[in-house]
């Protein structure tokens, strides 16, 4: 690639070797034939393409959008009554982009859902290379991560790595309803996807219930017995929100906050410092009342959750007005700001897929406004 | 996910809030009002997509091919006829892979083209984010990297890693043809694409030729300067096919080689023996006369080039023949093996996307035959 | 080194070079006369001191020992009383072990002392290229480091990494108390002491009180701007005691505890999960009532500090019977067992100097009474 | 520590509790009886030892000193003559810093030996905690490592790294001699010394001939088996000359050089970059013809050897002459420069204990002149 150019107009010549069947030809008339002749040969010219391959800045396709919980709640239960508990395998509702339909994705590189478990129901235990995150929004109930409980209630986020076997339930009184975050339009694009179901019944505990939690939910303490961990996701499988809602507000009261997102902070895995999963990060932060935060851009996309008050996000000039429960997207590299004009702080949960930026030296964040670096 | 069902068979009863409008419907009637319904609030039933989303393993939609390089040199040359010199920003042959024609990809994953440099012509500097080997097959020139001029001739590989400006140039006495190896369709994946024109003249040069290949080409030694390179890919630019080949042979006389790949070396990066790119990793092998390879299969699809001698890879039960100077894909997952029935050494040089896969958890391998985990 | 023996019996000749007044001379009698012309060009024969230079096991030095709480307080008063405050950047107490009187080392890696500041009384701010912990025993006051006033109270642990400026100072109605753990021994074994006075006013606070903590004390999460961090220590200066009890009996409630250690958590730095300082890492320990944990040895040594309860540990044979607020080492590779024969649990805190035996490749763990592997 | 006073004068009460026995003395009178009482308690006050402990600057104990090749080898071969094959164990003579007699080590960290092997006679079998480095003065011969064979002639680098089972033995016609490095006083300091006979007959070869050499000895390339290792040393065990010189001829001839060590490569380990082992790092560089290089000082001190060449080291105003197969010493935190006044390069090979300083967060550098910053 790169703009070429003789070094002195002169046409250079040189030996052809055996190219005897090499024909003048005019450029206009020429060129469409010698594209075809590529094409027969599974080739094409770089040169009608090179611009689109290689364009000046990210053109995301998604759009920034804002799911009402009224609305996915209701549509939920009204799937909870359509889908019967035998074909409860399904009882996901995906969030579709508005610009992608058809896709199953929020984002380019994030699919998300929001997951209803009636009381009584579980599902039977399967794994997959797709990594999850599941942060509750209301009821009770559990996820078993390789033979760990982790119990479940608002706020929590409970991981099921991928490659690691799980199965959920609901044994409280309400419906169980979570947001599934997943990776699998990463995993897709890798041609990495590998599925396997593992019987019919729940899988044994082999493990104290909230063992993980127990042993690194708190504090900054390892347990000896971690070192050696070689896996590329967190050993902590749940995140109370009891801690992260505490870690949020201590933050807050320090004063220490950021110009672009409030208080925030990142879930990490308690082995390295990174982010929970290879594939996603998330984070958790607080937009105090009153707050509107500089507008800035990155590459990675980011699934929004409001676990707390209300406000508007403006994304690419665009209002996503919210409120508790609601969920939204920022697509990458739109310019975002995010708005709390009420009386109360604002919590939002997020969840994004900046480890692969990261991990593939592709992370890049601007200031709106900035003009580019290359 | 997962296969749900009633603890008990028995419904569960709970409070459904604010739900006067749910309606009972028959499922059979009502399921695709019900979904029609869900569109327009930009959601899916996940049910309906779930096996396609989360098959049980990776379907590549990728084939195996080869590029035979008499027909590319032709071609190629014509093009250095039909597209003049002002245009030569241009000449390059894309390898499209046959089921991804019109996508200018080899792989899902991988960009390879054949670039043609005529004697006297340069490309002037730019930089991108995607990132980029280029593996010489014949002719002499150079390709500047950060003010390095690197000198490229047979068998040499530099990289142009992502964001680093680079510009080239074909100063002997005949045409300069090389393998383009990038990781373009990752990046625009990650909507992560940035290039930017850096001028119409040549780069200075602010650093010795050869600079990197000098200090970092050969011997584990390295300079104390390089210590806190922070950089996702690799500070040596150039790597000379006259180490690597010694290299390989030296491997190959001490009779060490392995049941897949013969003798195989990967291409690495001096500060910290990883990939030489963070998207892309370069290997060189050497598989002796009379060889057969067990077959097996990873996730990573890969780009080989053959620098020597002739054979067959079958990928897939499909017979791959190649010779010298020939180019060939090998899709992610796909069960293949190395044949040499010839009198002499082949050796191959290869790009693959398996930097990505371990990056992010996702690198599989199994031997063909094996039956899955998950 | 090792055993050499002559191949065949017959002695070899060669080549001598310029060696003609090398004289005939019998063992016997000539050796010492050897020995003393080695001695003239700072030589000396390895075959002398082979064994006590490459002994078959450690052999510490150190002894075991237990320092009660009771007579060091009533010292530490008294020199509270003797050392004027004008002199009182002295009021530290040096726990020197038995075996290594006049080295002021605990053992022979780790420096502890009992400091003391009376309520009003300032340290002005220093640092030192010594990395230090604190562990306070009782009473109430602060240290500032880099500008990050960390309040202390008892059982909070507070760092001063190696290089950080700090000061401390009593604010409370009670002498403060606190236990020091240095890497003083390690730092002048490298030759690597580096000391700087900086002013006789307290350190301007830069940050929030508490800021570190407010970040990151608690739960699994980091503040973003965390990232990039790349000290050798941990970033944390503070970590509360009501955090860490919290961990430690969540982690022995849920039932999870070491065969040799009962329910054991590691301080770690925020950023990387490793110890809190590149030379001394951290641990607090739970010994249930009614446990004698198995015994075992590695190559660290420790300093004990008991939090809460009652007990015994049995070093080399010998009993060390301690009870709250008491101090006690073990020396490296001494076979250790802790005993808890009381109703309540016993709470350790300990400071040990893994993490040079880990970062050197040194690191050794046996059981009691293995044999040992190279 | 540091320097505490009162905040106001007044000198400030608080409750004693169980302090009857406090007696009032007068300072002058009391202060010595009161050490006393310490002593029988194992304490020591730590204010007439502060300065001691915490000095401003290192003081290195070990001094610059050079040993003369002539009169090495001559007392080498006495020794040859002196010692029986029976005793051969021990034909290694160590290099005893003046002002460290009698204590078996170079620098304060550093062991230094010329070891001799006659023809015809090997070291059987063992291991030790202890890491070490060969570097091939004179001769032939072999050392096995973990079974693979690696021969040895001048100039080669040799790994035996600690916990390495290893044998020797010269098999040419010639005397075999060699530099020893090994980190003896780091492994002592650490009492984490093991040492382990494994036998009287020579290791089984279970690798090719210099195995490691052949798969990772040069260019920048390894073989993916390499992958997953995880010990702390370099896998590759010999670092053969003629690779090392080429490399530093190829980075002096690019006009690669650095102010304080002329051209200068450091041996690496190939999986990750670092260091050869985790306590000694070696290096070569090349001192061009009528050079004098910047004066500095670091805290790692170092052993050198002159492979080629000659010239001069002043090293805290002391002016060390040395020439061809001469060793000499740098103590850390000795202002050192090389002066080269000859007509040809000058090369030298060093080995230090810079990976401890840094491991350890207590590497420091500095140009001479430039005072301090903590």
């Amino acid at each position: 690639m790169g703009n070429y150019k003789a070094l002195d107009g002169a046409r250079p010549t040189w030996d052809r070797g055996d190219m005897a069947d090499t024909r003048a030809v005019t450029e206009a008339e020429s060129r469409q034939q010698f594209y075809d002749s590529l094409a027969d040969h599974s080739m094409a010219p770089l040169w009608t393409s090179l611009h689109d391959l290689l364009p000046e800045e990210p053109r995301s396709q998604a759009v920034p959008h804002v799911w009402s919980y009224d609305i996915v709640r209701r549509k939920l239960l009204e799937a909870g009554d359509l889908v019967s508990a035998r074909d409860a395998e399904r009882r996901v509702l995906v969030l579709e982009n508005p610009a992608l339909a058809g896709r199953s994705r929020a984002t380019e590189r994030l699919y998300a859902g929001i997951q209803l478990v009636l009381p009584g129901e579980i599902a039977v235990p399967h794994r997959h290379s797709q990594a999850a995150i599941r942060f509750v929004i209301e009821g009770t109930g559990y996820t078993t991560v390789e033979g760990e409980q982790c119990r479940m209630s608002m706020g929590d986020l409970v991981l099921t790595p991928g490659g690691c076997p799980h199965d959920h339930g609901a044994d409280g009184e309400d419906p169980l309803i979570w947001l599934d975050g997943l990776d699998i339009p990463i995993v897709e694009f890798m041609r990495a996807t590998f599925f396997e179901a593992l019987g019919d019944e729940p899988m044994p505990l082999t493990k104290p219930v909230n063992a993980s939690a127990a042993a690194m939910g708190r504090a900054r303490l390892n347990p000896p017995t971690i070192r050696g961990w070689d896996a590329a996701h967190s050993p902590l499988f749940l995140y109370p929100w009891t801690e992260t809602i505490a870690a949020l507000e201590a933050l807050h009261a320090s004063g220490q906050s950021t110009p672009t997102d409030g208080s925030i902070l990142e879930y990490v895995n308690p082995v390295n410092g990174g982010p929970v999963l290879p594939t996603m990060a998330c984070y958790a932060q607080l937009i105090p009342a009153g707050t509107r935060t500089d507008a800035h851009r990155h590459t990675p996309s980011a699934v929004y959750h409001v676990v707390q008050g209300e406000g508007t996000t403006v994304v690419d000039g665009r209002e996503l007005s919210w409120s508790e429960k609601d969920t939204f997207v920022v697509p990458g590299w739109a310019v975002h700001e995010h708005v709390n004009e009420s009386q109360q702080s604002a919590v939002l949960f997020s969840v994004t897929d900046e480890p692969v930026h990261r991990a593939l030296g592709l992370y890049r964040e601007r200031p709106a406004g900035q003009r580019r670096g290359g």
